[in-house]
């Protein structure tokens, strides 16, 4: 049938491929079934409900096809997990669809599989399933993530109130900057601050040990994917709220600040330049030491960047260091005027 | 950022679609958040368990680009909940990832959701998340879809037993001969039966009410994707069987026995086209009665085809009108002493 090769038309046969390289990623996981069955059985503790999402990636969109196969997997899984991370949710699985280039290679498929065991070894998830098809474009995956929170306990972008203080995990900007670096855009950075701007560019790292934390805590969180001005943004839709954040207050990593000392014009695209993978939460001011707490607790630094006021009008206030409003022209961003 | 354009680089921004195309197909349902949050958060009923799956689908590979777009949304939802119905699961909710070649028009978009809403509807089901993001490559499109069943109720490949009867609900072979016709692979093929055919081609009907009832009744069971020898050889393989099928018991509908009784050569091909979404399934000898009950309560015929032997060796016997084992130069058919 010409126009439609058979599904299993990859590299290797499809059967090969799962059994040889996937089936170990279940690690004997019951609810995948050996990976024989049209479907995964998943079993929900009592008093818990499902949290899931899915996270599509395509190859020069959400990473660069020259990127290496583990990289690629570790980010496609850490991305997925991430939004889990930003609902407080505890990870347990997830289901890989792969459409894969005609011609990958095995070496380039066994790299993938390895990347993605690192990953769910690190972040304590198995595979349960998935479904491999043949592509005349660009490599593309869509992960689908299961975590479970008690129920009612999820966290939201829609609880954000008036008073709360807004927090951001970690640091802002580096995946921008590596990604600057990783395409030839950016010179003059020593090489250990390049190794780290690249390695959070590549290997994000979920921050589901301080979203758990923040159940009962925070009143809306939601992870930086998008960029730091756009996801405040989208809490402050979800929410009908303002987002007044202090530039200034962003934190920033060390090879960040090192490139900002030099190219001060470069903080817009920190600000929104995505793929961090922070949580960006707020919470009422009278639970700060719970949120440092939570923060100790997780390993993970958490910075106060800004305050939730009411609304009208809804939207996202970014003040610089002379607390002017600042105005950006990038992807995400809608003045605080021109929204819904 | 060149290579990397923003995530809602699509026709519309990611928003606007989600909130006009999108949205509305959650009837509601609070598992969706109303599509505002990172992830859905779903109850799963007290002595139930989860059963999910995930399919992609490539343009050119799974359907043809020129399909319309309603038919495509169909296609994607309906073979994904195929998969639930193997299983014997009740169907619950759907996630959608689309990667959207750049260019994607309004139109094709509205045609999509509003196919996809005629499909959820059919089903019971209702989209509860999902992504979007642009390709340079062909439309791409994973579901994941959730159901439930009774908690340890599951259907699996893996249960055929030696003495189990063989059974296929439906016709086998339509969606094939009809991607003959829509190729022009196919000619003399009067209007009704080629509009029937196209129909089983473009718009398969999971087979979602005898599925669940073969709940307890049913030892094995599989959707046919692959085609009936392939699925046949799935069941064997998770099985530690033999699967003996007597083609002609094998249930074509009158467009295609209209064709085999002038192309009788045809018949190899309808055994393994593949994209039937029948269920093929065994049970008991004992079970007869219970098999044909269930197909009556779910309004689809359901046809005896052969029997489950002891193996080894394990795998697929098809024999022909003489009783004759025949062999099959196809995809997904691996000859009976070749099997792992």
């Amino acid at each position: 049938m010409p126009p439609r090769p058979p599904n299993n038309a990859t590299a290797r046969g499809e059967f090969d491929l799962i059994s040889e390289l996937f089936r170990p990623l279940t690690r004997g996981n019951a609810a995948a079934r050996d990976l024989l069955d049209d479907a995964a059985v998943m079993q929900i503790p009592p008093g818990r409900e499902l949290v899931t999402t899915v996270d599509a990636l395509v190859a020069e969109v959400h990473f660069l096809a020259s990127d290496g196969p583990a990289d690629i997997a570790w980010k496609a899984l850490a991305v997925n997990l991430s939004d889990l991370a930003a609902m407080g949710a505890d990870p347990r699985a997830y289901l890989l669809a792969t459409a894969w280039p005609r011609g990958t290679g095995d070496a380039w498929m066994e790299g993938f599989a390895a990347g993605l065991g690192e990953a769910q070894d690190s972040f304590g998830v198995t595979l349960i399933g998935g479904d491999t098809v043949a592509t005349a474009g660009p490599l593309t995956l869509a992960i689908t993530a299961y975590g479970t929170v008690p129920t009612g306990t999820a966290l939201s972008r829609a609880g954000a109130l008036p008073g709360d203080d807004i927090y951001v995990s970690g640091s802002i900007g580096d995946a921008a900057l590596g990604l600057r670096l990783a395409t030839g855009g950016l010179d003059g950075v020593i090489e250990e601050h390049a190794a780290y701007l690249l390695s959070r560019l590549r290997r994000p790292q979920p921050r589901l040990r301080l979203g758990r934390r923040l159940r009962g805590i925070a009143n809306s969180a939601i992870d930086v994917s998008d960029g730091l001005v756009a996801d405040a943004g989208h809490i402050a839709r979800a929410s009908g709220v303002a987002m007044h954040i202090a530039a200034p207050s962003v934190p920033t990593s060390d090879a960040a600040a090192h490139v900002l000392s030099s190219s001060p014009d470069r903080l817009s695209e920190l600000l929104t330049g995505g793929d961090d993978y922070e949580l960006l939460f707020s919470a009422p001011s009278a639970a700060e030491g719970a949120v440092m707490m939570a923060a100790r607790e997780s390993g993970v630094a958490v910075t106060k960047i800004g305050t939730v006021t009411a609304a009208p009008p809804v939207g996202v206030v970014i003040m610089d260091v002379d607390d002017a409003p600042m105005t950006f022209d990038a992807p995400g961003y809608r003045h605080l005027e021109g929204v819904e």
